[in-house]
């Protein structure tokens, strides 16, 4: 059997997340049911990142095996033919045997978009969260600066998640505005269920005011969510930009 | 009767263009049948320019006529309560009874979104052409010099418009990069039935040396489209940017 490890950029509006749900359509399941017809066996992949309902990928990676001999370079061509058009191949290429999608990955990037703007943005709004400003992103940066770093993460997982631990490594965690957009990047080794958007619920409760920049870190040390920020970002602002090995 | 003026954003995506048209999804027919629930009388709007299907907006001017006495601070709220997400007002103001959104414009601005990119992207495409590149930014910007100015643009207008001139004043056509985006950028008077895209598709055979800059000044002169440019761009990639009066 071959292994191949694939990127795919999805616009995830119309899925119902990544994980294959039975009557559901989502990301995991359209190309599995693509793949299997095109490859004429059955295909099971696995994902670096299971992205909720709603939320993007510009840099998804799965793995899967293969008994067929379609040349690797034309291996995106072939599969990406029947694909949706909201989700596409970047790039397939051959990898050994023991790669793992999921559990070979040293770190997964997230970025979150924000649009401060009074009136909604029918253009904006698919891949932002558009929201009143002005924002204060020096106060959100400094909310976020202690989260950076190897801590027990509880008070940013949303319930219904099951996990060994709850520690992770949070290697970067950034405000940064662009023109019209802010952008909040976080890696990590991997992250707890809707880690992202709660994170990125209370650094924008700082941003508003409604909260303190030295809540994130007692949040960290009771483990207990920040009041008024535990609901998690919606998912439209939300795009898994890349996967490292 | 008063008379409004609202700024409207849209996502063309799921449209059949601007115009009302019976049994098909239209942003007129979307907007004229919300406001005239929402004020109790029959809309009718003027619309600043009649944007194909596919084809988006980010400043889009229509003007009504009303009898109801809604203060105007208020009017985008209530009329944009019942929008569609892909159609919302960004703004809203009393005019002068003489205002006409079609008739009182001095210039509508257009831009055409490019990403070269070989792979099809789902995040990206949704509102830019996705093609592969590089393309030459100046030899699209010597193509574009000689069509500013008042010409005879007959050269660029699809089949099926009827029109009294076919001269127009073309204000401003640029090719710009910016990141890993081109921009092309039309101001004119107003433009014939989809000469935006007949001359972006023209720019994008000159950017990959399918043809000559000069042959767009040629088609200028001798009033036929420009050989292997005479399929307008994808209407995917346009945005009716602003309307000035």
């Amino acid at each position: 059997m071959r292994n191949l490890k694939l990127t795919l950029e999805y616009d995830g509006t119309e899925f119902h997340g990544f994980q294959r749900q039975r009557g559901l359509r989502t990301v995991q399941g359209a190309i599995e049911e693509r793949f299997s017809r095109v490859l004429g066996e059955p295909v099971r992949v696995i994902g670096a990142g299971r992205t909720d309902a709603g939320v993007h990928a510009a840099g998804q990676v799965v793995s899967f095996a293969t008994s067929r001999p379609v040349p690797v370079e034309r291996m995106a061509g072939v599969l990406n033919a029947g694909l949706p058009g909201d989700v596409k191949l970047q790039s397939c290429e051959e990898v050994e045997r023991g790669f793992h999608a999921r559990r070979s990955a040293r770190s997964r990037t997230y970025r979150y978009a924000v649009v401060e703007r009074e009136a909604p943005s029918p253009l904006l709004g698919r891949y932002a969260l558009v929201t009143p400003g002005p924002l204060s992103v020096s106060g959100m940066t400094v909310a976020a600066r202690p989260l950076v770093g190897r801590h027990d993460f509880r008070a940013f997982q949303a319930s219904g998640s099951v996990t060994m631990t709850t520690e992770r490594n949070l290697m970067r965690l950034e405000c940064r505005r662009e023109g019209e957009r802010l952008w909040i990047t976080a890696e990590a080794d991997s992250f707890l269920y809707r880690m992202v958007r709660l994170v990125v619920a209370a650094l924008l409760a700082v941003g508003r005011g409604e909260l303190e920049p030295e809540a994130l870190a007692g949040a960290l040390a009771t483990g207990e969510a920040p009041a008024g920020a535990r609901k998690p970002a919606p998912a439209c602002g939300l795009c898994l930009l890349r996967v490292l090995y």
